[in-house]
């Protein structure tokens, strides 16, 4: 494999010294680029999208053509994984995800089998491989998974949730058929997330999008246990390198230090925490990546600029930070708020960096 | 006024002795209750009921018919307060609260008055004294009103939002805006809940549930200083009685703190904060409120009273609990679940109160 041209992101999440901040987007390959909806509207659809090597290469390397982003994250989605067994994953028109099978009922939930990313998913690690050699080593490909709390949402609701009433109601009445779904997607997920490691991604990030609607103690039971599974299980080096390991929970604050915790090295951070103080509490012991509030993308040049310095002054000096937002970036954000973003970060960051500033040891 | 038969709600608000936990539950008059849904057809449609002090007072009522609770709370909505503003609010049938008049433009929010309980708000103090009147001292009547922020969401969204991106616009590209019409909204908020006070309130709650998708520094800036300036316009006292105040943001496990420090009596919680650590960390200062799952209601017997001895295990011995939920009850809440809930609660708890327990100092 190519050696890196751009390696900041894979040092700054393993807590080494670096020049300035690195800096990619949650959803950096989306809507908000018109050169990605022509792709779309080659492809058909989303899924048309995902489930084509070709076009999803496309389109993840179209946000690296405009800005000098320090990764770039593959295209694909998080449902992948229970499409892949076998609940029928589509796209309602202006209605997100939906499954035609929702995942409910004893017998179905006792038949659910860990997907084979080789397989079903084969389609993926061919474009991780195909993203990897367009890259050419320019900067590492970082690859995703869904947490297997946030998967099974969707899978037991059938699509988006309001109040996750459903997946609750199994969580509480009947706790043992949700550790069985939880079980098989935390087996899967470690199959899959290992399978990109091996088809090329440099690092790995695992998004958990609806942990944050647990309660204290449910969170740890039903989510946080399977993330420290999936951590424990993946391969920490490929080909001789290291890979990082992120892990996101929107709704993170009350449980920075367990999160921390569980063997990840670093940790994602949604816009409501404040990262000097999640830096206090854990930046001992993994990196921290985000956490710019999305619409912030939506003012003014100057707000944008003072906004990010904010964030990056907020983390203070020494390696450790990757700059990102706090969640998805929006699909009506302008791309020229893009560009003052990560032209802001490398600028401004660089003060925080290099030779004058003392590293934490790592 | 008539001396209250039951004032253990008020006192454990006031973190004074008590001989159990006192249990309400957010939204505890409406449409789980089958009751409720008849008098809503009579009344022809939610703000009928709201605006009708007979309808009203039915409504507050009907909880504490069926399950012995220790509070009534005025049926309303925080959106009587724009409404009153002349926004013309409307519930779309299956789509939550509108505006007809939604504030976006610059004179439209320089010409925003501060709202009269006496005048357009009328209603709502009938139905406080109304209600008060029905109650004949057996619990006590709290009143409330929506935070400023969570009032100008809906005001500048025009109604519910997935991202809340129009507000968030102007928080970021003209606060300037959004200040003028925060500030309009905590003055016609002090007013709302002072004249509720005097119509006959005897506690008081703030409602904000949408200053949790803030970043921590827009939450200081936008939604906690007008909390604490409204907190700190309120009346104390009336007919020489304490009128203790409750401050409920959804999504405050990385504020407590800061809450807590605004001058309220007690702090609300939303489940997903552990009781026994947010006690830890505020529970010298204010009496804490909350913070079951509703979700657990709609499991088994025995799981929602071995889910409801958890959140009072948590909390430990001593005053200063509320038990509620963490945030409103489902519409899909088998009214039974309400009952072994509330009983639990009374039963369970009286270990951790009486002469056995020593209490914190006050």
């Amino acid at each position: 494999m190519t050696k890196l041209k751009n390696d900041t992101l894979i040092r700054a999440l393993l807590r080494q010294p670096t020049e300035y901040t690195p800096v990619w987007l949650m959803r950096q390959a989306g809507r908000y680029l018109q050169e990605y909806n022509q792709t779309r509207s080659r492809a058909g659809s989303f899924l048309g999208l995902c489930k084509n090597p070709g076009y999803a290469t496309e389109v993840t390397l179209q946000p690296l053509a405009r800005f000098p982003l320090d990764a770039a994250i593959l295209f694909s989605d998080i449902l992948t994984i229970p499409d892949a067994m076998g609940l029928g994953l589509y796209f309602a028109e202006g209605e997100g995800p939906k499954f035609e099978r929702p995942l409910r009922e004893e017998w179905a939930i006792r038949d659910l089998a860990v997907a084979n990313p080789g397989d079903e998913l084969r389609y993926v690690l061919d474009a991780v491989s195909e993203i990897r050699r367009a890259l050419a080593g320019s900067v590492p490909l970082i690859g995703f998974a869904g947490s297997p709390y946030t998967l099974a949402c969707y899978m037991v609701e059938g699509g988006a949730s309001d109040d996750f009433r459903t997946i609750k109601t199994m969580l509480y009445a009947r706790p043992d058929l949700l550790h069985r779904i939880l079980d098989i997607n935390a087996q899967s997920v470690t199959l899959y997330l290992n399978a990109q490691i091996e088809a090329g991604a440099q690092a790995v990030m695992i998004f958990d999008t609806w942990g944050g609607n647990l309660s204290h103690a449910a969170y740890h039971e039903f989510s946080l246990a399977y993330l420290q599974r999936i951590i424990a299980g993946l391969k920490r080096e490929h080909d001789g390198v290291r890979i990082p390991s992120i892990v996101f929970t929107k709704g993170c604050g009350n449980w920075l230090e367990d999160i921390a915790a569980i063997g990840c090295d670093a940790v994602g951070l949604d816009w409501s925490v404040d990262i000097a103080q999640a830096r206090a509490r854990i930046g001992d012991r993994v990196a921290l990546q985000g956490n710019l509030d999305p619409a912030v993308l939506f003012a003014t040049e100057e707000v944008i600029q003072s906004e990010t310095e904010k964030v990056l002054a907020s983390y203070g000096k020494g390696s450790g930070h990757v700059f990102n937002l706090g969640h998805g970036i929006s699909q009506f954000t302008p791309p020229e708020a893009v560009k003052i973003l990560v032209d802001c970060v490398h600028e401004s960051s660089t003060r925080y960096h290099g030779d004058n500033v003392k590293h934490r040891a790592n």
